[in-house]
């Protein structure tokens, strides 16, 4: 008798015929009548169950015809060819062994439930066909991120959590502490004296690694972080959580048209990978979750992604005759119903928008020739809008302290980030990507609570 | 001409040979005469850098011969065999393009620099040998544990960073707030008010995501995470960070034998993916900071792991006759000295101690059948003791109710976790490798603030 999972016999069908097998799983499903019934069970290594076939010349039979969903079991039995409809395999048992009956007040009965409600039992909603998908998905993906970057020999950073320095002077952090709230030190002047705090300083979560990361670009070439990230923003969207994951790959020697086909052949391998990996989720999310889906991730991989600069882009924009809600003109911030344009309407594709107005742009962005613009890039996709965002980096550090003070950076606060370029300053390129943005471009779902296992936004901290 | 790296030079050498080549990189050494010179060029690629000949045929010979460390450059040659020592492959140039000139202050001059010293530049210390290899080592552990478990099918879960419970009721956590600690807000009763804070309730930095997982792993069957995770306490050792990582699988329907046989597979798997693919790097520390460093890992891959109880390994301490600092006897909890007198003196090899008293265990580890014991397991090696601790998770709700009233737990805060005793319970086991504890037996570097990018410790959390 041998132990296997219902991925294996599903994968490798027939090398199991007509054998004695073993799986332990849980009840998805049950119906019997007087001498039969049939048990859906999965065993978690698959997206489906596998039916198991159980008779009334089981010493246990009442038993097993009892149970209800959820109950944990291990089921011996011969594999077969099914003769019913729905399944080619089923398992015909010989023994099952009922390991705890769950109780019957199980909050996932088979009937559907609301994606808001299976949020309030997070803890079990990953039981579910939907967040099965999603979070195998998740895992999938984040593997892909890794073996992308790690076979191309790019050094994984852990940039730090807790941050004593604002990344991009923008976002608004938590602050992480250890002071007494009910009786916070002050210094002599009645200010708050973080010297007491446990790090002898203010410090807060950060909300990017790449300041970080970019020293160690300066000593691996070709680096990346993938760790979370935080916004303490009040936003209650769709789109925002207040923990998220991010990645962030820096390369060296490599001005923007690397950093694009890098982030273009990143897309594109997570897609492929996800796709040959996880096909019954991925048809799962076809089906059920987002018509067209397939359409629109193949049209991704079908065509080079599209590169205009921004000047190019509100021409289009200007041009469109299109009415937008937000009016078009150099020098504005893309709004979202323009962005979805190009990609959408225009392009048709995922485009590159390089080249913005440095005023709307991070400090740290190289400034072009014109003076007026920097090498800035965002990747708008079809169906999402902005999904990276990146730049060539300023590596002249005259340039950069300038930029510095207009934006009244304090500078001695960022002397490890100027340091990079008074010893052996080097052209260099980055992007960020929001792994939660990529998840649900990925599967459809369109409620960024739904690709977090314990999500985390403003008053829900749960689980 | 082709652009290649420093790392495809050496390695695929015999393709190149005599070919034009193009590498960017940045000086570590350079000496120059009156007619020609050589700079040792390290480009980030490698371990090692290479050696650039260049000769007063060039028509900027003179800036070359100035450039000091760390200055940026293109070099454009042919690569040939060397004639001189030290060396197989060198670039003969035909054309070098400085970048930047490195600032004369440059801290990371040619001499011996301590660890500590290197701290304090810690934006700079991946760029010296030593640390190139720790931080090269550090990323490829990382991607060995992803691979390791993702060959294998394992979810992977990124459990949430900021949470409101505490997972083992053990450990002192950072406080995530966004109050005004000027103004703190206060309930009527003179409290303080966390319904005004950012999520509502009181939010801390996680300790272990373990609880949090194992609903994962009543789902997906096999999952780990691989995270950052924090304590706040104030030990100033060589041993304890304030923020680091941790890996945490759990496995469904297996017993403790099957977490200890994923536990040594683990490890074994790690360091032959390190000893493979970073033999340099690894040569060094063998070399320059742990001699015998080889030999102890390789004890650790060619041995199978001894496996005893607490009960006989109290005994073995007992009957060895050595003096211990701690007095020995049934019940205490394992001290270092007794840790690594069983693994180095004793077995020799790593062992598992399993079986521990109930009482200096955690909560939710599974009861023996002896009311007394616990199904823990720690992991000691010889070199570092405690490497891994696990056990196999109490799936009796009745039991681990009363487990959590013996120590105090607030049921109601743990209904996520008892529930997967009420629905389809499992047996099921899951262990915590601290990832910076691995990566120091590993590098046998012995200051976990030499194996952190920006390490965070009491009063320091710098960049």
């Amino acid at each position: 008798m041998k132990k296997v999972t219902v991925k294996e016999l599903i994968r490798n069908g027939e090398q199991f015929l007509d054998q004695e097998v073993q799986i332990s799983g849980w009840v998805r499903k049950i119906r019997s009548q007087k001498s039969f019934g049939f048990i859906e069970l999965n065993d978690g290594s698959f997206f489906n169950g596998i039916q198991v076939v159980f008779e009334d010349n089981l010493e246990n039979f009442d038993e097993i015809s009892r149970v209800s969903i959820a109950t944990s079991m291990y089921v011996t039995g011969t594999f077969v060819k099914s003769e019913g409809k729905g399944q080619s395999y089923e398992i015909k048992a010989t023994s099952v062994e009922v390991f705890q009956k769950a109780d019957l007040d199980y909050p996932l009965q088979n009937k559907r439930h609301t994606f808001e409600y299976l949020r309030s039992i997070a803890h079990l909603r990953p039981r579910t066909n939907a967040f099965s998908a999603v979070f195998r998905v998740r895992s999938l993906v984040a593997y892909a991120i890794h073996k992308f970057f790690q076979d191309q020999e790019f050094v994984y950073v852990h940039t730090p959590i807790i941050t004593g320095s604002d990344a991009e002077g923008a976002g608004e952090m938590f602050r992480v502490t250890t002071m007494d709230l009910d009786n916070v030190p002050k210094t002599d002047k009645g200010d708050i004296d973080y010297k007491e705090d446990f790090f002898g300083k203010e410090t807060n979560l950060t909300v990017s690694g790449q300041l970080n990361v970019e020293t160690y670009c300066a000593a691996f070439r070709n680096v990346y972080t993938f760790g979370p990230t935080f916004r303490a923003e009040n936003s209650n969207t769709t789109r925002h959580a207040s923990e998220f994951w991010m990645i962030e790959p820096e390369i060296a020697f490599a001005a923007l048209e690397a950093n694009m086909d890098l982030a273009e052949d990143m897309v594109k391998y997570i897609i492929k990978y996800v796709l040959e990996n996880a096909p019954e989720e991925m048809e799962f999310f076809n089906k059920f979750v987002e018509k067209g889906l397939f359409d629109k991730l193949n049209n991704v991989l079908a065509n080079d992604f599209a590169r205009v600069t921004y000047t190019e882009a509100v021409d289009i924009l200007l041009k469109s005759k299109k009415k937008f809600e937000f009016k078009v003109e150099w020098g504005i911030d893309l709004q979202s119903e323009h962005e979805r344009f190009l990609a959408e309407e225009h392009f048709k594709k995922p485009v590159f928008v390089t080249d913005y107005p440095k005023d709307i742009k991070a400090f740290y962005m190289k400034l072009n020739e014109d003076g007026k613009t920097v090498r800035a890039m965002d990747l708008l996709a079809p169906g999402i809008g902005e999904i990276i965002g990146g730049s060539q980096r300023e590596d002249n550090l005259e340039e950069l302290e300038r930029r510095m003070d207009e934006v009244n950076l304090p500078k001695e606060d960022y002397k490890f980030y100027t340091d990079l370029r008074k010893y052996g300053s080097f052209p260099h390129s980055g992007y960020g990507l929001g792994f939660e943005r990529m998840i649900m471009y990925i599967t459809g779902m369109t409620n960024i609570r739904d690709v977090i296992s314990f999500p985390r936004t403003p008053k829900s901290a749960e689980f």
